[in-house]
Order: C-alpha cells, then sequence, then structure tokens
C-alpha cells in the first residue's frame, strides 16, 4: 500500500486534483489517499467547494506518491517558502512525484526538477518556464516522465499522467481496467499532445 | 447566472463531481457552483477525501441546474427518503437536472424520470435499471438528453454530458472552449459510447 499526499492550496485546480485521485482511488488495494495542506481542514478550490485537508505540512513529509495539482492558487504559493520547503522535503523522500497543469511550476521554483524534463499547461507556458531555467521544459507532450517525476500538461492531462505511474507501479492492465471503469478514453501515448500550440515541439 | 446545486452524499464518486464541476466552473460569469447535502459540513467521497457542503436540503430545494453524483454510496441513498423527497422537489424547479453513473438510479427512484429516456453506468446496469420500470433505459449512449434531464454514463462520461448542457444553456463556441481550456478532448456525439457492452444498443 502506497501513500499518495494530494496537496491542497486555496485555488487549487478542481479536475487536476480530483481526475487523478479517481484513478489511484479505484486502485484501493493499491493507493490510499491522504489530503495535506500547509494547516489542516479546509482549502477552498479555485471556483470551486472546499475539501478537507486530513494532513498539515508539519505532520510530516513522507509519502510514496506526490500529487501536486495547479489552478490560480499556484500564483500565490510559487511565493510561499512553507510550502515550496515542504516540497523540496517529500520529493526528496518520495518513490515518485507527479504535477498537473500550473503544479509545476512549484515543484521548480522549489527546486526539485533541476536538470529534468517537464511540461505544464500550454496557456501558462511561459510563467511556469520563467519559474527555473534549470529545468527542460517540453512545449509539446501530455505528460513527461523523467525517472520519478511526471509532470503533465493542463487539467485533464492529469488522468493520462496518472494511467502511466498505475501501469509503471501496478502493471500495463491495472491501468488500462482503471481507465475502462471509469469509462475513460485514455490516451496513453505521453508525446501525443492534441493542446500543443501549432509549430511547437 | 444559474446557480448548479452538487449534491453530496457518503461515497458519491469522485470524478462523476469533479468532471462537470470544472466545465461549470470555468464558466464563472454563467454558473456558480453551491455544494448540497442532507445536512451541511463535510462529506466523504468513496475511496477519496471530505468535501463540505454549504447548504443543506432542509436551506432550500430552488436551484436552476442540479447535479448528481453516482458511487457506491447510492447504495445506501436509494432508500434514504430525505434525499429521494429533496431530489423529487429540486427537479421540479429545476431548469437542468444532471446526472452521472449511477447517480440516474436516484433520480429514477425518486419518480423524476417517469416516461423518460435514460442511461448510467454500463457495469451497475441492471442494478440502475431495476429501481424504476418507468424509465426507458438506454444501454448504448455517451449521454441521454430528454428535455431538461441530462444522464450520462459513468464517471468520465459526466465530463461530455456537462458540455452538452454548456452547449444548450451557453452556445457551442463555450462547451469547445471550456474543453480546449481544460485540454480535453472531448467526446460531443451522445450516441458514440465507447463502453456500451458489446451487441447492445
Amino acid at each position: 500500500m502506497r501513500r499518495i499526499a494530494a496537496i491542497l492550496f486555496d485555488g487549487f485546480e478542481m479536475l487536476d486534483m480530483f481526475g487523478p485521485l479517481q484513478m489511484f482511488g479505484m486502485l484501493s488495494d493499491d493507493f490510499q489517499i491522504v489530503t495535506v495542506a500547509e494547516a489542516a481542514g479546509p482549502v477552498r478550490a479555485s471556483r470551486g467547494p472546499e475539501v478537507v485537508a486530513e494532513r498539515s505540512f508539519a505532520d510530516g513529509a513522507a509519502y510514496e506518491l506526490l500529487l501536486v495539482p495547479g489552478g490560480f492558487g499556484t500564483r500565490d504559493q510559487i511565493e510561499n517558502p512553507v510550502l515550496l520547503d515542504w516540497l523540496c522535503q517529500a520529493s526528496a523522500q518520495a518513490e515518485i512525484v507527479t504535477s498537473v497543469c500550473t503544479g509545476s511550476a512549484l515543484l521548480a521554483k522549489a527546486g526539485v526538477l533541476d536538470g529534468l524534463s517537464a511540461t505544464t499547461n500550454k496557456r501558462a507556458f511561459d510563467w511556469v518556464a520563467a519559474q527555473s531555467d534549470q529545468v527542460t521544459w517540453r512545449k509539446k507532450a501530455r505528460w513527461v516522465e523523467d525517472g520519478r517525476f511526471f509532470t503533465s500538461s493542463g487539467v485533464s492531462a492529469g488522468i493520462d499522467m496518472s494511467l502511466a505511474v498505475i501501469a509503471r507501479l501496478c502493471g500495463e492492465e491495472a491501468a488500462e481496467n482503471a481507465a475502462i471503469w471509469a469509462e475513460y478514453s485514455a490516451n496513453r501515448d505521453s508525446e501525443n499532445d492534441p493542446f500543443s500550440l501549432s509549430g511547437e515541439t
């Protein structure tokens, strides 16, 4: 059983979080979801409801998986040393570190993507890329796997990224079954990015 | 501005709820999300975190849109007269009533789908269909629109259904833009159901 820390902050994007959590949650013998935020308690999604963080950063940073969503709230968090320091500590210990959309900006700013390739939402690309010149930013990728780091493109791309994580940890059949159970027409090819801006590679 | 009541109950399915809410939430000039449950306060998702219900059933039943998710919790709610009565009252007043996955079982049991066509998750089809013989249950449909009722197939099908609602209320371009912003490869054809069981229509 691996614990996945789902990182909440004010203004996180709903589907960035709950697309991957749906996929991991369906494999309940393999993954346990734990919501984590700077402070335990309710955290409001961008243009959505409050979700309850069960644990605080102070409760520890040892989780097998991390899930860092994007959303407008990343604009505040990029200046939050408490969150960035925690991401640094937690990433050092995690088996797999994942982000969706502009969540990769937070990982990059925390320095944990130094020397690695990564991607993000194509419509926020310049802002994300400006957070670190130590990352090779990929403009055309549904998601990027570089070692134990999985960064995905915008919002729904996180679902495809999470299936790639499941395939690596639990096998291809588990990923296929998760997609079928959720009646999700998965994009299993990380290089197939229908939303990259024209002419970019 | 239309208010969409997102109905929470213990054991609701995460993506059934947050797929559609992502799409409606992106059109924040047109839709306001309100979480509603039998009692206000935290409500636990199936194999997931708690989400906070802002309003209770007792606070009123007048919303322009309803969103009824599925999930294992529907097995309990199908016997809950408080929820079924509220769905009946709220459906009578709503402009649009939507469900995802086994959420249509609750609408059917409440009697609000009598005389209409509807669909559900294909892997729970027999249980859902057994809740009412007054509904024409469709075994092959990504979602079904019958007047002001939109019922969708399993889990991720709710995203496609919500785009159909947005197209009806806000126009086709708004739906297309929502899908692109979320980097979601939408299935816009309600008759295209890749997950129907073989040979069924």
